[in-house]
């Protein structure tokens, strides 16, 4: 694949700021730093979009001792059939489970479905994570 | 299990909009929500102390045609066994996968690994979710 | 103004984690904690639609040696005269200011603007908080 | 000032995207855009530990009218001279006022003194912008 040059002039001390950082970052060099941030840059501005088409990551904790919470979260993943591509599982201990579920769709569909799920009665806590294809 | 009670007063606008608000999430009752809306603040105030004992999903989207890259995270998933407790891998498109990895551990140490894994040549995006057990 | 009063059951483990929270925050109650959780979630869903009446504080950091910076400043708050409501100017030392520009408008908006001013060469550093009369 | 020149590498669709992303923003040329990517780096980084030095602008919104709300942000402001290097006031509607406080300290500190304003009865609702000096 044909790659094009760009360059990038630094003042000294904000070089040295940045290659501390990309250092502790674990990067080995700066232009995959650079291309990196470009990249989330992209992703941020991308998923800002009501529109746009993402990848939602829901973690969520939930107690499953706690009312039907396994029936409605089955029942809820297959209603949406087309935005869950995927959930998996994990025991935490006596009382908690982490569940992650993967979602596929339109980002305010995505966000909508999420919000659903973290109301249900039994879920703790949930966090979502979203990205795009499109980079 | 015993529960206590709390009285909250509020001035009749407020309480339109909370209704109106958790209603779109999918709450079908205020004392649900208001025990969410504390969990997530509970979380949000625990997972800002660096020692704090959480689980992080880290999501990351990568071109698995660029370089080593399985290599190398598998080689990194060993390194780390203690604090990544799973991972899935989910297939895309020609290019692209999205790997999930569950991260458990100390706050620090989970975003250091995080950030370690984004820093991958061929790792396009991650973000990084984080919840806490004590809840 | 009349009030209503909504009453919300807690297990007595959460309602412990919460009393430690909002001291640690300075509260003095839980009523007014708990209403000041909800209209931070009313603020916070108001402010992810698009077209929402928001006001922004627009926090930029610049080298007013820095080429015309100042002027292109100005320039743009004139231009921007409907959105633009005030703007405070602080010296931080023999190089760096600090400027507080206060936007009114539309969300959408709001964040162009914000961004059309930290792309300024001479900025160095913005930061956009958005919040919402309607509270 | 002397600069140094950095050469990064792009697959031209990547670099097609920030183009169009750098020019929705505002910037006019690829140099500026990629510095200010990596200062909000280090900005981001720096203010995550505790111990850094931050300026910090919180954005109140509180009604003038709710008990002796004014009386209590002067004696805080008063209390913590240190820290407030300034405050401004907007008179918004009949009810609400937005109150501009820029507080300097550390980052912990900074972040309790804003958390403790918000907790004021009357003060509705409050966002913390954090930027650090030195960038």
């Amino acid at each position: 694949m044909p790659v094009e040059r760009v360059g990038v002039s630094f003042e000294p001390e904000l070089l040295q700021k940045f290659d501390a950082l990309i250092k502790k970052m674990g990067y080995t060099n700066r232009s995959e730093a650079i291309r990196d941030l470009i990249r989330k840059e992209i992703v941020e501005s991308a998923i800002k979009q009501e529109e746009c088409e993402v990848i939602g990551t829901l973690t969520i904790m939930y107690d499953h001792h706690e009312g039907n919470i396994l029936e409605k979260l089955i029942h809820l993943e297959h209603q949406h059939n087309d935005e869950i591509s995927f959930t998996t599982h994990i025991h935490i201990d006596a009382h908690n489970c982490l569940e992650i579920i993967i979602l596929r769709g339109n980002n305010k569909q995505v966000k909508q479905l999420a919000e659903h799920v973290r109301s249900l009665k039994g879920v703790k806590h949930g966090d979502l994570s979203i990205t795009t294809l499109s980079i």
